[in-house]
C-alpha cells in the first residue's frame, strides 16, 4: 500500500488576523515521513464536536461569514467582533490546523515492531490536527479497532466516551454515589445514560425541553427533569432526594443552573439531617462545568451551605490525573463496546470541500443537540 | 473550690419565633453535675466572633432592636424580615445557647485522672454554649493554657487560630505555594500575616480601603493590594506574579473578588506559558470562601480557563478531614504562641447583662474590622 500517492495532502486551517477576520481553508501540506516508531493514517473520519468549533470558528461572528475561492480550493472569512479579539490574543495570525479526534487505515510505517505491526489496520486516534488527509503520528498514541469496526464507527471514540466515562470514574473517586448531567439529551449525554445503565448507576437528566426529556425516556433514562417546567426545582429536588446524587457534570456552564443543583442537593441533604446546623449541611456537593453552552458568568446564590464546590473539568488533565494504565483500562472498554454502549450517529459525512460550504458550516456551528457532522477527509478520493 | 456555689448560672440564649421576632435573653440553668471524663469551667473569658453572630442575631434587622426586663435580666427583641424566614426554619422556636469558644477556670471535675489532673487550671475550650458562667464538658476537649496566660489570653484560641493554620495547611496539602487572604485587615488576616512571615510564605493581602493597607504594612505584610484603587486587577496580577499564589482564601463571598482573583491568577499563569492553549493554562486556580461579608451571589465571568475550583471552607469539616493527631499538633502551636503570633486584641470587656445593651449590640454586630468584644460571663461575680 506504500505505492499510494501520499507525499501531500489536504489539511483544514483555521486563521484568525491581527485584522479582526477569520479566515478558514484548505492547504496542500507534506506527508511527514514517518520515524521508527511512527505511523501514517489515511484519515477516512474525524467528527465535528463542540470542543472542535472552539478552535475551528473561535470567537467570529459566522452570521458575517463569506465564501471566496474554488471549489476545490474554498475559502471562508468571517469576522471577529472586536470585543472578543483579546481572548484570541494566543493565536493570531498563526495558521492552525483543527480536529481533535479520528480515525482510518494505516499506510506507512516505521521500522519499529510496534510500528509495522499496524499497518493496513484500522485505528483510531487523538492528539489534534485530525482534518486532513494523512496523519503522521506515534504508534502508541492510536487504539486498533476491532475487527469488522470502519472508521466511521471508530471516528468519536475518544472525546465523548472518555468524558463520559471520565464522569463515572470521578464520581467513585470522590466518593459520590449518583449522578447529575445537565444538556443532557446530547450525543454524550445519550452514551452516559447506556454507560450508567450498564453499570447500575442512578444518573438524573437535566434537559430543556420535553422533547429531549421524550429522547431520553426512549432510550431507558429513569430521572428526566425538564428545567423549562414551572416546577423543575421540585422536580429535581425528589429526583435527588432518591438517587443521592451530589455530583454534577454541567455542559452549560452561565446563568443560573450549577448553584440551582447546588440549592435541591441541599434541600435533598436536609430532608435525612436530625440536627440543626447554621452553617447547612455537611454532604459535599460538587458541580463539575464541562462546557460552555452558555457563555455568560456563572452566579451562585449560595443558598446551599458551605460544603460545596464548583469547578472546571477537562478530559485531558482527567485522564494525567488517573494516569496511563487506568487510562488504558477506560480505552479499552471503549473498543470493546464500540457498536453498542459507546456508538455515535451523525446527520452528515462531508469532505474537507464541503466542510467549508456555509450551509454546511451554518448547521453544524448551532451546537444543536443531534445535530454531528463527520469529515471524511479522503472522501470520494 | 468546690464549695464556690455554682449549682447555677445564667446562660444567653436566643430565639427566633414562629412570629417572625427574635429575643435575646439571660437563663438561669442548673450546672450539671460532670461525669467521670467531665470537668466544670467558670467562664471567664468568651469572644463574639463573626461565626457567633449567624446564630445570635440570626437574619434579624437590627435597627428594629428594642430592650425590655430588668438590668440583671434584660431581654432583646427585633424583627426578622419575613424574606429571611425561609433561611431560619430550622431553629424556630428553639431556645438554642450561643457562643463557639472561650477559656476559664476549671472548679469542678469527675472522677477520672485525666479530669481530676485539670482541677484549677486555666482552660480554653470549644463547643459552643459558651456564654454562660459554668460550662460542662469533657476533659480531652480542652487546651490547658500555658503558666501565667489569663481566660482572656486563651478566649479567641481556637476559632481564629486554627483557621488561620488550616489556611497555610491547606496550602501545604493541596500543592500551593502561596496564599492570597482578603477582608485581610481583620484580626484573623492579621494573625495569617503573622504565622506567613514566621513561615516564610508569600501572602497576597487584598483590602478595601488604604487604611486596611497601611494597618498590614504596619505589622510587617510585603503584598498588600487595595481593591478600591483603580490599578487593582493589575496590581493583583504583579503580586501574583511575583509570589506565584495560585490558593485564595476569600472571607467576602458575594460579588466579583472571587472572580477576578481567579482571572488575574491565569492572566500570571499564562505570563510563562509557552504554547497556545484555547482551554487556559494548565495551573490549577482555586478559591475558597469561608465567609460571607457580602451575602450577595457570587458572580464567575469565567475568564480564566477549565483549570479552577471555587468552594466552601469551615474550620470544622477541615479538622475532621486532617484527622485527631494532625489537629493536636495545630492546638499546641497556638498554645506556644499565644501572647505573640495568635494574640488577639479585644475593643471592650461586658458582662452577659451588658452584651445584651443595644449601644453594645450595635457596635459589635457591625462586623467591623478591628472591632472585637469580650464576654466576662462571671464579670463582677
Amino acid at each position: 500500500m506504500s505505492s499510494e500517492n501520499h507525499q501531500t495532502g489536504l489539511q483544514l486551517r483555521s486563521l484568525i488576523k491581527k485584522s479582526g477576520e477569520l479566515e478558514i481553508s484548505l492547504a496542500n501540506v507534506p506527508t511527514p515521513e514517518p520515524a521508527e516508531d511512527e505511523i501514517v493514517v489515511r484519515v477516512e473520519a474525524t467528527p465535528i464536536n463542540p470542543s472542535d468549533l472552539g478552535l475551528l470558528i473561535g470567537a467570529a461572528d459566522m452570521t458575517t461569514a463569506k465564501s471566496s475561492g474554488s471549489k476545490d480550493a474554498p475559502v471562508v472569512t468571517a469576522k471577529v467582533p472586536e470585543a472578543a479579539m483579546k481572548a484570541m490574543a494566543g493565536r493570531l495570525d498563526e495558521s492552525m490546523p483543527v480536529g481533535n479526534e479520528g480515525a482510518g487505515v494505516v499506510i506507512k510505517t516505521g521500522s519499529s515492531d510496534a510500528a509495522k505491526a499496524l499497518m493496513g489496520k484500522t485505528v483510531a486516534m487523538i492528539g489534534g490536527a485530525m482534518y486532513v488527509q494523512y496523519r503522521c503520528l506515534k504508534a502508541r498514541d492510536v487504539l486498533v479497532l476491532p475487527e469488522g469496526a470502519t472508521p466511521a464507527d471508530g471516528a468519536s471514540c475518544f472525546v465523548n466516551p472518555l468524558t463520559a466515562l471520565g464522569m463515572t470514574e470521578t464520581m467513585r473517586r470522590e466518593g459520590h454515589k449518583a449522578l447529575v448531567h445537565t444538556a443532557a439529551a446530547s450525543n454524550l449525554g445519550q452514551m452516559l445514560n447506556r454507560i450508567c445503565i450498564k453499570d447500575g448507576i442512578a444518573l438524573v437528566n437535566i434537559v430543556r425541553s420535553s422533547q429531549q426529556a421524550d429522547i431520553l425516556r426512549k432510550i431507558g433514562a429513569k430521572y428526566v427533569v425538564d428545567s423549562s417546567a414551572p416546577t423543575f426545582m421540585d422536580d429535581l429536588t425528589n429526583a435527588l432526594v432518591e438517587t443521592g446524587a451530589t455530583l454534577a457534570f454541567d455542559a452549560i456552564g452561565g446563568g443560573k443552573l450549577a448553584g440551582q443543583i447546588l440549592t435541591c442537593m441541599e434541600i435533598a441533604a436536609n430532608k435525612t439531617a436530625k440536627v440543626y446546623s447554621r452553617y447547612g449541611s455537611t454532604v459535599h456537593k460538587q458541580v463539575y462545568i464541562y462546557g460552555s453552552l452558555d457563555p455568560g458568568p456563572v452566579e451562585l446564590n449560595r443558598a446551599f451551605g458551605m460544603a460545596w464546590g464548583v469547578g472546571g473539568w477537562l478530559l485531558f488533565p482527567f485522564l494525567q490525573k488517573i494516569g496511563r494504565a487506568d487510562g488504558e483500562r477506560l480505552r479499552q472498554r471503549v473498543a470493546a463496546e464500540l457498536k453498542t454502549t459507546f456508538a455515535s450517529h451523525y446527520t452528515k459525512v462531508v469532505s474537507l470541500q464541503e466542510a467549508l460550504q456555509l450551509s454546511n458550516i451554518a448547521a453544524y456551528a448551532k451546537r444543536a443537540t443531534g445535530e454531528k457532522y463527520l469529515i471524511n477527509p479522503n472522501k470520494g478520493g
